[in-house]
């Protein structure tokens, strides 16, 4: 990064930037300055994540409305909570963090999300969409509790996440709190797929003023025959026709009527008038909404043009081209990505089975359903981002007798718990739940990990619950799911490609709660749960050269467990290892321990998986070595255990 | 029942009830019978609940509406579904099952809400609030996707249960749908306690029109000055007005935002009225939203009086008086509610500690949290039906050095999973999770019982996890957890009185992570969580009469678990039995198991729990016994286990 700067300071390619660590030396500029600075500040982000990958398009939306935050507020006592978070680069710049922004979502380095352990700036951690309202409430009902009457609270929500049920539960109850919050809804109609659902049209429509436009025209028509009538009643007419503007945009206002006074729409990227906005707001008590339009990747064409491509990038890129700078090269041996592998296969079963309907909350390129909404725009439903919905929604299609995959990552299927527990489990309506991204994710760190599936699915009764280890498997346990009969069931797969290039096989349908022998093998037997069984084959290779050989079994269902084979290996084997990519409390290595203990089985049973914490970002070797279940790890637990005696 | 039928027919009570078991017969009732039939159904209601205790005054409300659904509707090829579904006893007796109506609630009887395994009436299983949009959309959108033009599919929604966020998710998904749903939103301003947010006010602003009438007002008073200088206008200036009219109250509608036909608000208890709306509204295709204004209770004078109290009965009542018919007299050893130890302990903590504020979702009177709002209205924070916020905002609060006390039914936090993952355990928030309601609760069945809580939480990292045995237990957890640098923390305690009529001790600070001995013991230990702990101490008793005397240790915390006590448990003892109202997957028994296989302790452990099933309504002590660990069958699992080898 020293590198960096020594060479952006030769060129004095950011003048402006280069005074600026902290919102104190931002104030320091003048308000006219702000329009340069902003389009240095946008250079510099696209410079650095043109080089080291990471969101983008939605920070580059958002420079002037952060500049003018900081410009304006006093920041950290005044706390900013962005929603989600990904957009929040601009924000780390100006508060402390330019030196280190290289580090982003490196192992050790920046985290990705704005995180309270991080800054006294990052008001709040944030990861997950749709929390900002109620944690801004949070900070503000508590500013007011502790009669901090000059502490500014602000919540910075895009029109995607206001969709997430609980931005409104946190929209209804500000408006009776009365307390000193500000909500800037950054509307820019996408959050990584286009918006999809009422909310967009509505804002749509605040935006070109149709609903006032509609109510003038009515109005204006009667009124202008009657004009003509009575000439001199122009003036008045005009007059009238300002008050009907004036009560109808204030009160047919969604947000109105839950008790905001709201502000806009503006343009989101004059950065002068939003300080000016920003100036009169802090004197305004009590919660306001201000509505800004803004451009998701504003400033970089190609950004601009493909913004779903662009929310966030995988590889460096030149800025020129906007062509990715590919520098690994696949091996061989590399399959496709599991979301391709889903996606896919969704497609081929949809081309099959008419009764299949797919559902995704706002993910359908990051889940790859795009490949079947393609085909079939009508059995396919984004539902924004709405996981709760998304997964009732699904059981009422069931309940009439389609076959719903419900796809959403596995972090952000927590939100859907209870809803699984509740209306799809409790029923035992067939809906096919789909965890993508689950285990570590790498880059995305702490908020997005998909550690906790296989502990809080597991306990559902009803529920069929799966891993497969690779593609081929996760083929088949979709085509099994949709067979009649099998009932409520969930797949989990991680993010990232696979190990088999040619899996694209017929379909053969699953046993339900049958494992499988990967690996025969003496003293030891390693029994793994999905993907990261892959870890087990490589430690297997590994151990081979040092003559030991441990046995490998792929559970392939953690419920129901194939107790008859778990039989077969505590009849063979005292010593046994469980790897899962997935928390040790509760997890697969538990069942297995239950199952043994309801058993009285004298083995001996070591459990690999996610300790007891919250795992940072980095790439997911590094995390599964942190967590000590890469291969090197799976490695050293078989040796340890020979060790153990029998 | 018979019984009760045949003395009813004697005096001719039910003249018009008696002919209806199915809505068929309903429906050949002429409509100006309707009103007399309603008036038999709700003193039918009346009659059978005042002798057998249930949901009440909500159903009472719904009445008129029930019938005229019935009556138009196509049932059960058309889908009703009832959110919430307390509301739906009127809809159970039209549907097949008067004859059977006293045995609601009951064990073996009838589902306290509308169950799909139940009747085919029942178009979604429900129990928790705001699911029946998400699910009839789903049924809606199925119903096109089938080719099933005719079927109409309606929501039943009371706007206490639309301030959850999921009840918005769906009303934005459905506004781009099209499809055919009916939303009633049946507005009575009061869930259980009376309704607040933001939506409450402008419900009751809708419905006295202040909106329309605000407008009308500033129009005409600029007209009628111009009318008195051109008389001859009054006639236009009418039409005007009605132009206004229509265009403010369509478009200022909030779910007319939403993309929905708003029609409304009319009176819901003119049977007649809302048969000839529904007739019209079938031929009105897309989704569209009648808003109909009852009265919860209505019709019984003591229910319309005080809602709050009779949103259930919790025993039979004389019906001319309103009292209570108490025939159970409490033992001497019955302690107090134990939300009322909550709600006295939380007032107490909060005289003493200015920075504690309590959280509740819609329940200040159900979890005792009245008790402190009574006396500190701006520290109590009742957030509606919005369990996602509840708890984030609570972390808000937490954020600026507010010791919030967040209190949720175990089965409803099950909707907060994800915020306490994210919001509050990842950023180590001091929030104070009470869930009240843990474990089996009872009368209220399979979507209530508090079964998962411990299995959804011990896997999350930074969180300690309790659940006192006893009041005092609970006292003291509670005073600990206000502590400084106690950090996230949840206590868990279950529906229903405790042990110890003296339970209003000193406060004692408790260890963290420490557990305690009950009894000493040979042979057998049992290591027992939370209140069931008396359960064992029952046991005990029993089992001292045949001389069998097993230990017993209270483990006071799930995590972080005393792994010294179980060290010395382990040492002493080599057959260990596990006891806790939760699941047995992923449990408090796992927890122990976990510890036990991680050190290679030598040990049997017996877990008792709940199976892997959705358990049904009941008595707690029923249910206890058929889950295996009520007293008696904690002693035949002491006996069985004797007859293992140490």
């Amino acid at each position: 990064m020293q590198e960096f700067f020594k060479k952006q300071k030769q060129v004095s390619q950011f003048p402006l930037l280069d005074q600026v660590n902290f919102p104190n030396d931002l104030k320091k500029l003048a308000k006219d300055q702000l329009p340069q600075f902003c389009k240095e500040l946008r250079q510099f982000v696209i410079e650095v994540i043109s080089q080291h990958p990471g969101h983008f398009a939605a920070t580059l939306g958002v420079i002037e409305l952060t500049v003018a935050l900081h410009y304006v507020y006093n920041t950290p006592y005044d706390q900013v909570v962005f929603d989600v978070g990904h957009q929040a680069y601009a924000h780390k710049i100006l508060t402390g963090r330019k030196n280190m922004f290289d580090t982003l979502r490196l192992f050790h380095g920046l985290s990705p999300f704005p995180n309270r352990a991080e800054s006294e700036y990052d008001a709040f951690t944030v990861g997950h969409a749709s929390t900002s309202i109620s944690a801004a409430l949070g900070l503000a009902v508590a500013a007011e509790q502790l009669g901090r009457d000059d502490q500014h609270v602000i919540s910075v929500i895009g029109d995607g996440a206001m969709t997430g049920g609980m931005a409104f539960e946190g929209l209804n109850n500000a408006g009776i709190q009365k307390s000193n919050l500000l909500v800037v809804l950054n509307d820019n109609h996408i959050a990584i797929d286009p918006n999809r659902g009422a909310l967009d049209n509505y804002l749509l429509d605040m935006t070109t003023s149709r609903t006032y436009n509609r109510v003038r025209n009515d109005v204006w028509n009667a009124l202008e025959k009657f004009n003509r009538l009575v000439p001199s009643a122009r003036e008045f007419i005009k007059k009238v026709e300002n008050g009907i503007k004036y009560v109808v945009m204030k009160r047919s206002n969604l947000f109105a009527g839950f008790g905001f006074r709201y502000f806009g729409p503006v343009d989101g990227h004059d950065v002068i008038h939003l300080v000016e906005i920003f100036q009169e707001m802090k004197n305004i008590h009590g919660p306001k909404l201000l509505h800004i339009v803004t451009k998701k990747g504003k400033g970089y064409k190609f950004a601009e043009e493909n913004q779903t491509a662009w929310h966030a990038t995988s590889a460096a890129f030149n800025i020129e081209t906007g062509k990715k700078l590919t520098t690994s090269v696949p091996s061989p041996n590399q399959g496709p990505k599991y979301q391709d592998v889903f996606g896919k296969t969704l497609l081929t079963l949809a081309e099959k089975n008419s009764k299949i309907v797919g559902v995704t909350p706002a993910m359908p390129s990051g889940c790859s359903m795009n490949m079947m909404s393609a085909k079939y725009p009508d059995r396919v439903f984004d539902v924004g981002i709405a996981e709760e919905h998304a997964v009732t929604f699904s059981a009422g299609m069931a309940a009439q007798g389609l076959i719903p995959f419900c796809n959403i990552y596995s972090t952000f299927m927590q939100r859907s718990y209870d809803q699984i527990i509740h209306d799809v489990c409790l029923p035992k309506l067939p809906v096919i739940l789909c965890l993508d991204r689950a285990g570590l994710v790498g880059a995305d760190g702490a908020t997005h990990q998909g550690a906790f599936d296989i502990s809080y699915l597991r306990h559902i009764p009803n529920l069929t619950v799966t891993a497969p280890m690779d593609e081929i498997d996760l083929r088949n346990l979709m085509y099994t799911a949709q067979l009649p009969g099998v009932g409520p069931i969930s797949i989990r797969y991680p993010r990232g490609n696979g190990h088999n290039p040619d899996w694209e096989c017929d379909f053969k349908e699953m046993e339900i709660g049958k494992g499988r022998k990967i690996a025969d093998g003496e003293d030891i037997a390693i029994v793994s749960i999905g993907t990261v069984g892959y870890e087990v084959t490589k430690a297997l290779q590994m151990l081979k050269q040092e003559n030991i050989f441990p046995a490998h079994f792929d559970m392939r269902f953690v419920k129901p467990l194939d107790t008859e084979l778990l039989r077969q290996i505590f009849a063979k084997f005292k010593r046994v290892i469980t790897v899962e990519d997935n928390v040790l409390q509760g997890g697969f290595g538990s069942c297995v321990l239950e199952f043994s203990m309801d058993n009285y089985f004298d083995v001996k049973i070591k459990r690999l998986g996610i300790p007891d914490r919250f795992i940072e970002h980095g790439s997911q070797q590094d995390l599964y070595k942190v967590c000590g279940y890469d291969s090197e790890s799976i490695v050293a637990a078989v040796k340890n255990m020979l060790l153990l005696k029998k």
